[in-house]
C-alpha cells in the first residue's frame, strides 16, 4: 500500500535503519549518558550553535515537554485553530501543564502580531489567563511556510510583549528546504525560544527532538522531560537516528525530495476541471479541493484524508519516499475517476 | 563495555531487530490500525485471554497509563517505598494525575494486606486521599518475586475494599519464568486488574505494553493513552517487537536465561569473604554486600549501581544477554579485588 | 458610593446580615456537621427536592466543584465564549481538572443545540477531547435568560449525546424571578444535572451553594470539594446566610427588585439621543451603546464598566440595593451629560 | 455546647463581628480594590515590614496558594509526616500543583535540618523530584512551637541549599503569642519566605492571610491566588476582620488567652491517674493519654477528638472563647469519671 494520507504512514529510511543497527553494540549507559547521544548532540551543535537537547518519542511529547519548559499553568499558549497541539493531541498540554490555549483564526495557518494584539489586553489582568508563549508551526498544519521575515516580526513581537516563541518543528525540514536556508538561520537566528526538530514524519523509525536556545528555558528542562514520560532508557536508539538525519544532510535530501513531489502532485491535477488547489503548496502537503464522487473510488486506490467535510477539500501528503511514479499513477487515477 | 549495572544497558535481541526490520515495509495505516498492531494483539490475546492492549514508549508512560485508567485526582495509590512510580519518575504518576503516592515500608519490596490494612481508615473520610490503588512490582524493585499465593491474597484483599491491583511490570517475564507458571496464572488469573508488560528491559529496542483486564477500565483508556503522549503514529514498529517476543516463547527464554545467570553470580560470590547476599535472589538481580574497598575497583572493570550507600550494598542485574563466561570473569575480578 | 459596576458591589441584606449573628452561637461542630447546616440542606430540598448541597465560598470555587464532579481530563466542556468559566476565572477550571472548554460563538449568551452539533464528530476521536458537559449561565454573562423550553432542549440534547447540563447560577435568582415560576421548575425539572446556586451577587456577604441533582454524580463531589479548597470548618455562618435567603422567598423578593430596577433604568434611557439598549434586557443587567464622550463624565458620577472597547457598550447591573430613586438619578446625570 | 475538640467550633469574637458590621457600608469596589483592603494591608504592613498580601477563605486555600507560588511540578515539599497540607487537605497541594510531598518522621511535629540532608541528595537527579520548600507548621499540628533560634537555623539551612520555607500559619498567633516576641521577629527576621496567617481559628468568622516576604515569589502570587478559588469579590468583609485582629493586638489578647487556657487545663489534669500530658504544651492544645474508660462519657459532656486510636492519646483545643470556669468543669468532669 502507497498512501497520500501522511507522511507518517511511511517507513524508516535506509541510512536511518542503518544507524540503528549499529547502534545495537554491546551494553551502553542509560538514559542518554551514551555515547551515539553525545554524537547526536554535537551534531545539533554543528547546526544550531549553542543548544540544550532532549530526545523525545513523540510530536505530543515533544510539544508538552517544550510548553511546560515556558508556561506556568495560570499562562496562555496563543496558536492557530489548526495548530496540532490544539486539535491533535487530546488536550495533551492543557491537562499536563495547566495552562490554556488561545485560538486564532488564520486562513493560511500562519499567525501574525496582528491577530495577537487584541490578547494584549489580557495581561496583568488576574481574571485572565496571561498570554506567555506563542506557538507556531513550521511548516504549517496546512502545509504552508512562514518565510524567514514573517518569523522575525513574530519572534520580535512576542519578545517585545514579555513571550516566548515555541515552534512545533514536527516538518520543520520540509519547511526548510522550502525556504533553501540552513536550519540555524530559519529557526534560532530568527528568535525561536524553543522548538521540536521531528525525525518520525521525515524517515526515523521513531524520535522528535527538543532543542531549547533561550538560556533562562535550560535548567528546569531535564526535570520536564523526565516527568513528561519522555527519557528513554536506551536513547542510543534515537540519538542514533538523529546521527544519521544529521549526516550527509539527510534531512534535506528527503525533506527535498517529499517537497518536490508535492509540487509535482499539484502540477498534475490542477488543470483537472472540477479540482482546485486550495492551499499554497509550500512544503510537502497539496490541500485540494475535488468532486465529490470522485473522492470514494480515487481513496480506494490511494488512502488519504478529508481536511474538511463541508468543502470537501482533501489532505494529500508526500513523504520521503513517494515516488515520481507514484505521483504520476495517483494524477492518472484521478483522472479516470473524473 | 559489558555491565551488571542494569537490563537496560543491553541491546536488540536478533529476533526483535528481524521483527523491526521485516515491519520496515511501505506504508502502513498509524496510530495503531495497521496489520502488524493487530498481529501482536492477538498474541496478547492468546497469552491473557480477554485483553485490551495499548502500546507505550516507556515504563514510565506505561505507569502513568494505568494509574490514570484507575484512579482519579482526590484518590491514593497505595506502593512499596521502593516503587519505580515512588522513587525513580520524578512524580510523573502524581504530576499527571493528581492523586498521592502512599508509600508503605517494606522488606523485601513486597506488600501484604496487614502493612495495607492501617491505610483503611481513611476511607471516606473527606479529609484524607482514598486508597483506590494497590501497585506492586513484579518482580520488584529489590529482585523478589510474589509467589501466586501472595497475589491471589492481595488481589483478593483489594477487591474486597474497592481496590484495584496494579502491576508494574517492566520485569514481569522475568518474575513468570521464576514462578515457572504462565503468564495469564502470574496476572489476570490472580485478580490483577491492569498492567504493564516490560518490553525494554528484556531485549526490546523499545516498548512496553498496558494490558487491562478489568472491563470497567478499558473505556477511557484509549483517551489517557494519548493524552499521556504514548500513542505513537508508527506504532507496527512497537507491535512487530512485541510478536517476535511473545512468538516461541522469546519472552521467557531471554527471561530465564537473564534469572539463571544472576543465581549463577550468587553462587559464585556467596562465599567470598566479605560478601553477602542480601536479598533472596528470585528472578535476574542480585542484591549483595562487599566491602567499601573492592567496590571502585570492580566497578571500573563492569559498571554497577550502588543500592545503598550506607550499607554498601551494590545492585547487579542480569540481562537476556550477560553470558556465563561474563559472570565467571566478574566472579574472578571480585575475587582479585578483595 | 453607589454604583451599576456590578452586583457584587453590594452590601449585605439586613436578614442575612441577622442570620449570620444568630449563627454565632457559642460551638459548634466544624466542616458542616452543625445544625445550621443541616437546616440549610433542608430548605434547599424544600425548594429543589432531592438535592445533595455543598457550599462554596465563590463562583469560581462552585463552578470548579461542579465542573470536577462531571468531568474527567480528556473530556470537554461546551461553553458560551462570554461564559464566566472561560473568560472571567484565570483558567481555574481548567487548571483544576484538566480538561479542555470549548468555546462557541453566540449573540445572546446563549447556546442552542444547533451550535454544539459540529462538536460532536469529536466524540470517539481519541485525538480530540470529548465533549462531556455544556455549561450554561442563567441568567447568562449577557443579561439574558434561557426560556423554560430552550433549556428542556438543550438539557435533552445534551443527555440524548451522553453529556451533563452545568448551570452557572450565579445570576440563578434573578433569572427565575424573570421566569415567573419555582427554582425546581426552572432547574432540575428541566434536566440541569448540577449547578450552583448565587449567593454573593443577590445579598449575601459570603456564599454559593453547589447543588447535584445527578444521582451518578453525588459519591464523588465531598472529595472534590475537599480537594478545592472549598469546605469552610465554620460552615454554619455560611448555611446560615442561605436560610435567610430561602425563608420567605428572600432570594426572589431581592431578585425580582433588582430585575425591575434594569427595566425601570432601561427605560429611562431607551429614547436618549445616541443611546441604544444593545441586548435583552431579560434580568438586572443593562448592556447600553452611549456615545464616547459621555462614558468618564458619567462614570465619574457612579462606576461601571465597558464591555466592549470598540462599540462602547456598557454593562450596568442593578442590585437588591438599588433604589428607584438612583436609577432615576442615574439616568438624570446622563441626559445631563448628553 | 462547649467543647475541647477544635479552635475552629468557636464562633466569632465580638470586635471582629463589629468589624463586619461596619464594612457594610454601601457599596464598595469589588475583588480587593477597596477600603477597607488598603487599610488591612497597611496595618499588615506595620507588623511585618515589607509584604505582599493576599486573603484567602481558608486554610487549604492559603496552603495551596503559597505553594504554588514557590514550587513547579517537578519539585516537591518536605513536610512532617503530621503537617495539615499532608494529612488533612485531601492532597489538595499534590492535586493543584503537581509536586509531590516528602514527608519525615518526627517526634514533636518539628522539623531539623539533621532530619532533612537525607533528602539533599535527591538534588540534581532527574529521576527525583526536587526538593524546593520545607514547610512547617507554627505552633505544630503537635501544639508544639519552634523557638526563635529553631526557625533561623531552619531558615538559613533551607536557603543554603536552595529552598523556600512556607510556614503554615493557621495558629500562628498562639506561636508567637508562647514566645513573646513580635509577629515580625518570629517570622520574616527569621527568613520565613511565604506564610498564612491564620484568622478562623482565632476569633474570626472566616479568613486568612497568605503573606509573601520573599520578592521572588510576589510577581506571579495574584494569577496563582485567583486561579485557586481564592479571590473574593466581596474582599472587604474578610479584610475588615482582619483590621480588628490587628488593631489593639486583639490577636495577641486572644491568643495568650487560649494558650493560658491550655496551660491551666494541663495543670488541672496532670497530677490525676492514669492521666498523661503527652506533648508539651506551648500553645493552645493539649495532647493527653487518659485510660480508655473515661473517653466516652467525657466526650459526651465536652467534645473533643481521638488523636490516636492505638495509645489513646486525645488531642484538647482551647479557644479564644475558653472560659476558666468551662476549663475547670471539665477537669472535675474528668476526676468524677476516672
Amino acid at each position: 500500500m502507497k498512501s497520500f494520507a501522511s507522511d507518517n504512514y511511511s517507513g524508516i529510511h535506509p541510512e536511518i535503519f542503518d544507524a540503528i543497527q549499529r547502534a545495537n553494540n554491546n551494553h551502553q549507559i542509560s538514559y542518554g549518558d551514551d555515547q551515539f547521544t553525545k554524537e547526536a548532540n554535537t551534531l545539533f551543535e554543528n547546526e544550531f550553535g549553542n543548544v540544550q537537547v532532549l530526545y523525545t518519542f513523540n510530536g505530543t511529547g515533544a510539544n508538552v515537554t517544550c510548553l511546560k519548559c515556558c508556561t506556568l499553568p495560570f499562562q496562555a499558549v496563543i496558536c492557530s485553530e489548526y495548530a496540532h497541539i490544539l486539535a491533535d493531541e487530546c488536550g495533551a498540554p492543557t491537562q499536563s501543564i495547566g495552562c490554556s490555549l488561545l485560538p486564532i483564526k488564520t486562513e493560511d495557518g500562519k499567525l501574525t502580531p496582528e491577530m495577537i494584539k487584541p490578547l494584549l489586553n489580557r495581561i496583568g489582568n488576574v481574571h485572565n489567563t496571561q498570554p506567555k508563549v506563542i506557538s507556531i508551526s513550521q511548516s504549517t498544519e496546512l502545509g504552508t511556510v512562514y518565510s524567514i521575515k514573517e518569523l522575525k516580526t513574530l519572534c520580535d513581537f512576542a519578545h517585545a510583549n514579555g513571550m516566548y516563541i515555541h515552534l512545533d518543528g514536527a516538518r520543520i525540514s520540509n519547511a526548510v528546504a522550502a525556504l533553501g536556508v540552513s536550519l540555524k538561520t530559519a529557526t534560532v537566528d530568527c528568535g525561536v525560544d524553543i522548538m521540536s526538530f521531528g525525525g518520525t514524519k521525515n524517515g526515523l523509525m521513531i524520535g522528535e527532538a527538543v532543542l531549547i536556545f533561550n538560556e533562562s528555558l535550560k535548567a528546569n528542562a531535564p526535570y520536564y522531560h523526565k516527568q513528561t514520560a519522555q527519557l528513554f532508557s536506551k536513547n542510543r536508539f534515537i540519538a542514533a537516528q538523529f546521527t544519521a538525519l544529521l549526516t550527509n544532510n539527510l534531512w534535506l535530501r528527503m525533506a527535498t525530495h517529499a517537497n518536490k513531489m508535492a509540487h509535482l502532485l499539484a502540477n498534475e491535477v490542477s488543470n483537472l476541471p472540477g479540482v482546485k488547489i486550495n492551499r499554497s503548496v509550500d512544503a510537502n502537503a497539496v490541500f485540494v479541493i475535488i468532486p465529490e464522487h470522485v473522492i470514494q473510488p480515487l481513496r480506494a486506490q490511494y488512502p488519504f484524508y478529508e481536511w474538511d467535510a463541508e468543502t470537501h477539500e482533501q489532505r494529500w501528503m508526500c513523504s520521503f519516499d513517494t515516488t515520481e511514479e507514484e505521483v504520476k499513477e495517483f494524477a492518472q487515477a484521478l483522472k479516470q475517476v473524473l
